[in-house]
């Protein structure tokens, strides 16, 4: 039991601080026989890397992954994949108050609770720099997904930032890759830039909504009673940094609706397969797949580390007031993007592997 | 690893289906010397016991729990503790449509479509019951936590129902224990009663929001980055049957905030432990407790089994209709909230554990 | 992380005291679709119960077995299944002694230096006993296996008992069945009766040595280089009470060899599997299956409590002696037969599963 | 769930191939606050090293390990510690003809069999390179240990080479480093050192016992029936390369005692702690620490790459012979010392948390 863990069969482990040497993550579970190299995870890494656009932080990582174990000619041989990034651009002189300081809203202070001794650069483990490694396994979980569940895709984009939702009706796949916001509606990108770019010079920082969505994910996936599809799925996202709600489907609003209006209703579809006339249920019922599209949300909070003074304590108990100067996401949630797709594909490859080793292809049959 | 488990060091399998002879759970990891007796669990049970007023399911369980294993002469030994529940009013004749039908929004289908065999009865082992094993595992995680966090005091209630909320400035934990909804809001409980039993006479049910509040939780519980705290609440609310969202603090809403409205700015308190100016982080800074208010919210869906027909298919793929007769609760939020309690207690006990093995006390000091 | 449990997708948790209302086992993991009732599982356990000669305890158990959970018209259906056996004979008067002393070569002081707090009588957690919910969860894995490996034969019996071991050229399959110590030798059960006989009434124990073989096992199960094979079934085996070693194939005598002499030399079948020139691996080469037969010894120490007085201390720690009366094997091995069978089948259907989630069927073909 | 992984709160990862980038360690749960260097660490790795003598490999790795994460100014922040070591040594062409020739007794035929591909220089996975890793996890695990149990001393010797053991009358813990065999008697050391230079010209290799030792164990460590000490130190031995048998005290010996042998009667010491008449028990009783010396000892096969010629088969069938030039140790059992302490070391730390964690300081006094 790894507290730096996730996942059943398919298990990551990252470790590495911000400031640190290096970061990565040791993935074991992977099935043999996949083709990875390291271009491939460089793609979904260069999605989530700093400095892309003023609305990141400008710290300039290249992000590099290297592939040290487990691939041999270019596939998976089913031992320990292990991934290391090498952190190159630490300006740890930035970091110097909060040292002594703890900044309100973030783990500065509960590590210091927890541990009694952390490593303040940066943020140390709590940094969202950690993603990084999270991001580069659901890279090898992509590509051993392309084999096992080809009609697979995973899509992530922001939905709200602030109090600005987007208009699900001018809702575009085709749109999420074309703005800095990964919005799937251009008209509510553009206003969140202007929202954010006066946020960011006013020295303040907002949150967001991200949704991720599974089409094709197959049906019979999750596993009563704790391990539930959403059970883990919730489990994934609440782990990112700066989340605090995740909701499934309907989500909180589920406790809006009748049971009449939350009856997903069930015909036969023209392949032979179970259609629904809606999915309040996000593709998930009693904690397993139904075939529909996974749709997960999450809520994550805005950076704590402000330009703003906000008022604070020392480690010697004094009290004081701190800004936090850095180079800082005035909206972690644009980055977090990338970062859900990633756990939802680790997710949705473990409980393929599950099925696949508890149930085997003995499932139920309908029509 | 298995999926009908949770926790790490205070470990609970639950087993059993609605209409099976019994279900119960295995709970492995509660430290000796823990006074128990079957009593004291019962309290607990009795809370979310069936058929304590119109607004829950007129199955009447006795829900007596038996200890087979673990406790010698009224202590926790360290070893497992098995707690057995006897089902003693299972109706399987109620349940004869389902057997052929899947109900819309309901684990009926994903089921069949996963094991290809499922016992359809009462919904085997997606059924509401099974929770009654996890109040009476919560019970003993109570019990534990009485003697290892003294002060701490774990409350559930309800805060929404449909669209209706309490209204904050009337809250009252004097309140909780005076209505059928756990309600801190007496009007809003008025409120809920009349709009519930309208919903129920229509053959309708309605969705709820329940809330737990951990207050006297120490700081330096959870254990980052999948180990945290806030990780294993969302997990462990989310498992809970019709369970769609999960919040910690400021949740969903999270997301509306500046980073200069969402700090909590700390301050020393008058006993040399840091105070803290607001709560939007529900008592969880980077997966670890601050020492404030432990606050989770969950949204339960609104129950699938009603009796309202729905469009539904059979399991050789026709066409149908599906209406369920059985006894059902109308709002199953209601009985969800001492499930919610009980996991809590589970999980800040089980964190306890965790900290005191791998950090000992070895906690770091402010001031 | 329950440490009552083991297995990883097919996770058996035990429970209950020698002297408790009842003991058990939480299956966890089984597929869906397997045959299973009552009298199956009592099949195994009439196999070990205690009382059928006079080389086993007299305490006579009914040792029937309730099947509370997962089991639904006659089949598994992929959710725990629950096994409870009452106690019914517990003379526990008998104890009276072992409530202050400690027996050497007893769990009782480890329990009390550990706990504080111990069930003493019949040993409590520590009995024997606790291998009975062992072997219900056995006969669950070997209805499984059935399915998944029809050609698989698990077979265990004793080889030696104190200095005698039996005579490898008189082996034969058939004759386990026909004497009260599982002994593939009849001339060396006839020995042994005699030999345990006169220690039985001199109020001794003695030691021995089971083996237990697998044959018909699919090559390519196991998983380096934790998750071996032959790490699974050393843990297994050293679980069970009173095991003190464990080897697989030549085992200790490895040491002994040379290279040269201990190379299985590897041929082409007629049926165009791998055929081996010998078998000092024991089926296993590095911790994965070859298809040879998994052979596992291990070596079971004598019953401590025994007749002839042994000095020891009291809880308080005044010198003593201790006299111990009970009902007790003279030779826990020959018990401990059905149990290792077990241990072995559920470790084999494990990773059988574990290969089928973890690899699928892409296993490297030879020619 | 890692098949990669052992341990339960301190859990060791390890990954990384023989002729891969690097390999090494990932080390959670290790507690904040223990001081750790590389040169505390290389002290260990030094120890394992090839080429260190005549009696081991000539391959001359460095084995310098890097430490990448957890540790900040020169102690554990209580995240995960990575550890890599740089391969550099790497003389693939050695090994062109087992790329297509499966070694008799090696591992080489089962990755094969399992995985359908396999990176088969210098072993890959399979090759005992891997417990470099696993000797500088051990040594996080010393340092750990330092400040949780300050009297423990973890001691690893060989007390048999091939037929040929020490003479117990002989042991000196003195004579332990003063010779290539680390064997605590120097007489046998020098008739192995003439057998194996004879065996090494030969073309041959030869098995070996090794005995692991740890004194100053706390009573009350391990945890009845799975997560017994004994059980974890039999997987974690059974784990190592070519171990093909493991012993607790007495061992497989224990069968041929009588109870009255076995028991090792108890007093009370002048310190008010119990002693012991004799150590059959090898420190443990029902799966429990007594507080007396802990005795591991472990069978290391012969090395399979041998210079003498041994029929075989080609990945495609054919009928072929093999010898295995390279570089190789004839007696693997010397370099397999060092990695039993490691394994002793992180297995005693494990339960030293587990302990701490689930029982806390309630332990049950004597007297």
């Amino acid at each position: 039991m790894s507290l730096n863990s996730f996942g059943h069969l398919f298990r990551v482990t990252t470790w590495g601080e911000s400031h640190g040497p290096a970061l990565g993550a040791t993935v074991d579970g992977c099935p043999p026989g996949v083709a990875i190299d390291e271009g491939m995870l460089q793609h979904w890494l260069d999605r989530r890397k700093p400095g892309q656009s003023k609305f990141t932080t400008q710290r300039r990582e290249a992000d590099a992954v290297e592939i040290l174990s487990g691939v041999f000619e270019g596939q998976t041989t089913g031992t320990p994949v292990q991934l290391m990034i090498r952190n190159t651009d630490q300006r740890s002189k930035d970091y110097g108050d909060i040292a002594e300081k703890f900044r309100p809203g973030h783990a500065d202070i509960t590590y210091w609770q927890k541990y009694g001794i952390r490593d303040y650069r940066g943020g140390g483990r709590s940094s969202a720099r950690e993603t990084a490694a999270r991001v580069a396994a659901g890279g090898i979980a992509r590509a051993a997904l392309a084999t096992l569940a080809p009609g697979l895709r995973i899509t992530g984009y922001m939905v709200q930032m602030g109090a600005q939702g987007i208009d699900r009706a001018r809702f575009d796949w085709d749109e999420i890759g074309n703005n800095p916001f990964w919005a799937p509606d251009a008209q509510a990108a553009a206003h969140w830039a202007t929202d954010l770019d006066e946020l960011r010079k006013s020295g303040n920082s907002v949150g967001a909504v991200v949704e991720v969505t599974a089409r094709g994910v197959p049906a019979g996936l999750g596993a009563p009673v704790y391990g539930k599809l959403d059970t883990d799925l919730a489990a994934a996202m609440m782990s990112i940094n700066a989340v605090k709600g995740v909701e499934i489907g309907e989500g909180m609003a589920a406790a809006t609706l009748t049971g009449v209006e939350n009856a997903d209703e069930i015909f036969m579809g023209n392949d032979g397969q179970p259609v629904y006339s809606s999915n309040h249920a996000g593709g998930i019922l009693g904690g397993i797949s139904t075939g529909q599209d996974v749709v997960v949300r999450f809520a994550v909070k805005p950076t704590s580390s402000i330009l703003t003074p906000r008022r604070t304590i020392t480690r010697s108990g004094e009290t004081s007031e701190i800004v936090t100067k850095g180079r800082h996401d005035p909206c972690v949630g644009i980055r977090a993007v990338p970062v859900g797709e990633a756990m939802m594909a680790c997710v949705l490859l473990d409980h393929i592997l599950l099925h696949r080793g508890q149930v085997g292809e003995n499932r139920g049959k309908i029509g």
